[in-house]
């Protein structure tokens, strides 16, 4: 992808501060969804990474990975996979928390969602403290998927999340 | 689309007895993303009905409709605009509570997500009893779009959601 694909992105996204609380700035993606020539300019940089690479499953993190995860995986001709906050899977489930500034969240998979071997990608629209990330790979991990990359569209940089996240390919292309 | 592909579709939705609670039996349709045949088959069954149709924006309702509007509104040349649960979107937005079997619940959509006189398709994955998907368009119309139909891949009939979207178009592809 041209840089000027991803510089018409960023100037698409709108800051809003004070949310969700004061003193932060959240970065709004939906003027580049709503935009079906952004919209596709973002699959196409999410993609890009990967697109010679063999890939078996794209794996989208509730709700927001949601969005972008199946459009990648139909380019790439992958199946997707969704990781739900708990007790929204209806069948067999692995789990895993993860700490947030206050308390904890838990995130599921299903059982059969991923085979021993499969090459996954990790897909969601943000990355920030990289908890709820690192706990999908940890889920994937265990049921035996390898885990050949994670692609976001934005970064949050000075939150680290990449710390997190230390033994895989990161692709990330707006980055605070 | 042929019937084959709708069969192939249905043949492949998991039933889980019991979920979320006892005596319901959950149609599961994860088998189907997790494929990719099978989720491109369940994109060109959404599409179908608007071919050859002008439209503006595709609405998703938050989560499982992220799945599907999103490559839907890639297909047509469309926006994408999320209908999120309260307190999600950062932007100013309108919001509207319809009623559950127990409580209510709230919806919310940023105000600049669709302009006077865009033409919109709601998508979502299921139709129930069709709370959510009439509080989308009351909201969607309040803002001047003009929806020309709702489309859903599975239909939980016995619920007679269609009864609270009489003057659209509806289209489903799974009924039980």
């Amino acid at each position: 992808m041209s840089n000027s694909g991803v510089e018409k992105l960023k100037a698409a996204i709108r800051d809003v501060p004070d949310f969700p609380k004061q003193g932060i700035i959240f970065r709004d993606i939906t003027p580049i969804l709503s935009d079906p020539l952004l919209l596709n300019t973002a699959i196409e940089v999410l993609v890009e990474p990967y697109r010679n690479v063999k890939v078996d499953k794209i794996i989208g993190i509730e709700s927001r990975g949601f969005i972008f995860a199946p459009p990648i995986a139909m380019r790439l001709g992958a199946g997707f996979v969704p990781i739900r906050k708990m007790g929204k899977l209806p069948a067999e489930t692995i789990h895993h928390s993860y700490d947030l500034e206050y308390g904890s969240a838990t995130m599921e998979m299903h059982k059969d969602a991923v085979s021993p071997g499969e090459r996954v990608i990790l897909i969601d629209d943000l990355i920030a403290t990289g908890g709820s990330a690192a706990a999908a790979i940890e889920m994937i991990r265990k049921l035996g998927g390898e885990v050949i990359g994670a692609s976001f569209l934005v970064e949050l940089h000075f939150l680290n999340g990449r710390a997190k996240l230390p033994d895989i390919p990161v692709h990330t292309h707006i980055v605070y």
